[in-house]
């Protein structure tokens, strides 16, 4: 399977041997090949507004299915919501629209983006997890079915399914691409993100989706400050060997590497994660559960019966918690000689079979933290492995920078 | 008109004086008295279950008209969502009914809770404005046809028609109530408030829905820094006479009272509210822009057509502005020696006509710090005003306390 490249697709669209709606109708074709053996679609627009104009037009776009769309329904990966069909576009799906974008088909997600498995199959790994909740969106662009997908990250739900079906996957910082019409978990947590072939196909794309053009810029050789996590369970001996060879690929091609570790403080904040999701979570689907709990998939079900216990005094202290740490993160990146960190993307590769979409543990922290994230596949044998790249909050475009620059240098590489 | 209190009704159900089926009922003889007159609903549920348990069993509550529920329409005051079915309730309506409560009827709003004007009547003003955008909301409690409802506040559309129908109006912290499943506006300045005929009801329904005890205590002698807004245009000489009759009855009454100002910083914090509310509407709407805006209101629409024109660096630089204020407040109002503050509700009493839904001048400041606000009747002949009482972020309990204490000492006052 060849990935989309969004980039490639809109060269030659702007060189004019591509037209958009040439574009669109490639794209349908991979989906009719790919998509009976990877499940990643639950609604396909079948007959398609594909705009001449814009920056965007020509590219086919998977929106998670938590993401309300006006033209196709949206059911949240639950029966709860069967044939639900939202009034409106969520503002990231107008925004889409506005830039030419064709947003083509809703992609499978988890029963309300927690974690109870899907139907979808990881185009890279056979036997394995494509990762969740965003599956769809990550397994689509991993089979080259589409050159970009949305998908949501509260716990490390884009980060782990970008890194297990070997896409890049982009969390930006909190709140920069707005979460309204966005099927609500968490919503302190809750974060749109993208999935793409390249870290310089994510870049382009943010960067026109946030109407902010200084996140598209050319990689730089970025200060690398490397973390090997140690505030929870360690990482599997793979994923560190992927890490270590990733950092031996920059540091070739000219990368500044220092080890960086974290004060003990981070320890904590990654505790208190699941005490801001889980009170949160039990709110935010207070109705789904008040009415429809025997309709509830198990893992959420069991999830949402424990997590509205939880007493508003916890609450309010993992919030100073986290917004202590964010602080202190903050303080400590401003006054380090550093560009980004670099780590695991998750525990190591896809796990075999389907019944968990695999651990968050090296994503809820950096969610929790706002700041942007940034996970690029790790050239190696067997089932995909990634490196996630973070930055400063709000300093999206040097995450992205970094991301290009050790793509190149994993093409690169002798 | 005799305004319904939650506090007596509960207390007569309590006693069993009244069962809570004969509470909605009145509720219903009260609506069907004034509604025709006053126009505070867009739908009321014909046939409403009315538990017979919970802390507010008894208890029909209006729902702002932009607040999702499962079991009636939600029109965002649009015909763009005209007959507008929600598959769910917003979580603060399962929550409503979760205590109990009879979620009984959709209240008037102004267009997405913008400034176009609804055909609700002030019940205490005739000819007058009842204000916005939660029109419906302070009209049916001052009318006496509901003893609570729900509103919400991004400018000063809870603190604003509360003071001009002279009812209670509590806009708490930022995110002390959900705000899933409410028509966004702008996701950093929306906030969901409450509606009741006394501050005592107010602080009882609040604790209850948050889940927070603590916040409804008994009134004690607060320390009030009494605050003339310099920030902005003045005030009108009715509403600063009134801030004056309060600070004079609420001395008498034993409360230490000091004159407070605000340092310059706070009138460029002031400024920013539009920057950051404006850019993020512009977002939120997005979709009933694109798609619909001729249907849009023309206030509205002419707010929409600017206000996607401000540039994202326009936005960061804003938030960084209120970021700092709200620090700023926070460490003023710690080092200080006061329980809070006092200060206009509105620039005056609601403007005469119903071309405009008032001012929302000395709200919007506090709504972007996200501090509680709440607003109590100051006795006084003609049209309703109100004084408003800030507390720090968080201590909704002792903003509460203080307007309790007020409350009484007006209604003491010989």
């Amino acid at each position: 399977m060849t990935m989309l490249s969004l980039l490639s697709m809109r060269a030659r669209i702007e060189a004019g041997s591509l037209t958009p709606a040439e574009a669109v109708a490639l794209t349908r074709d991979a989906i009719a090949e790919h998509e009976p053996s990877i499940r990643a679609f639950v609604a396909t627009d079948p007959d398609p507004h594909v705009p001449d104009t814009g920056p965007l037009s020509g590219i086919a776009v998977g929106i998670k299915d938590i993401i309300d769309t006006a033209h196709l329904p949206t059911q949240m990966g639950s029966s709860i919501y069967r044939d639900w069909q939202p009034r409106a576009d969520a503002p990231i799906v107008a925004r889409l629209k506005r830039l030419g974008a064709v947003p083509l088909a809703k992609t499978t997600t988890t029963a309300f983006a927690f974690i109870d498995p899907t139907e979808t199959r990881n185009p890279r790994a056979p036997g394995r997890t494509p990762g969740g909740s965003s599956a769809g969106s990550a397994a689509a662009v991993a089979a080259g079915m589409l050159p970009l997908a949305l998908g949501t990250q509260t716990g490390g739900s884009v980060i782990r399914p970008a890194a297990y079906c070997g896409v890049v996957g982009v969390k930006p910082s909190f709140r920069l691409l707005p979460t309204v019409g966005v099927k609500c978990f968490s919503w302190t947590l809750d974060t749109l993100g993208l999935f793409a072939a390249s870290a310089a196909d994510a870049a382009h794309a943010l960067a026109l989706i946030a109407g902010r053009p200084e996140i598209d810029q050319p990689a730089t050789v970025p200060r690398i400050g490397l973390l090997i996590p140690d505030y929870c369970e360690a990482a599997e001996p793979e994923a560190l060997e992927a890490l270590d060879r990733a950092r031996a690929i920059a540091e070739a091609a000219g990368a500044g590497i220092r080890a960086f570790t974290l004060p003990d403080e981070f320890r904590h904040a990654f505790d208190e994660h699941a005490t801001i999701q889980d009170f949160e979570s039990a709110q935010a689907l207070a109705w789904e559960y008040e009415t429809h709990r025997d309709s509830l998939p198990p893992l959420l079900r069991a999830h949402l019966d424990t997590s509205r216990t939880i007493e508003a005094a916890a609450y309010d202290a993992a919030r100073r918690v986290a917004h202590h740490a964010r602080r202190s993160l903050r303080d400590i990146l401003r006054n380090s000689d550093l560009d980004v960190l670099l780590t695991v993307s998750a525990p190591g590769r896809a796990p075999e079979g389907y019944a968990s979409t695999g651990d968050s543990r090296f994503n809820r922290l950096w969610t929790m933290m706002g700041v942007p994230c940034v996970t690029v596949p790790v050239p190696g044998e067997g089932p995909p492995l990634g490196v996630q790249v973070i930055a400063r909050f709000g300093d999206d475009a040097r995450a992205l920078v970094a991301a290009k620059f050790l793509e190149k240098a994993f093409t690169d590489r002798p």
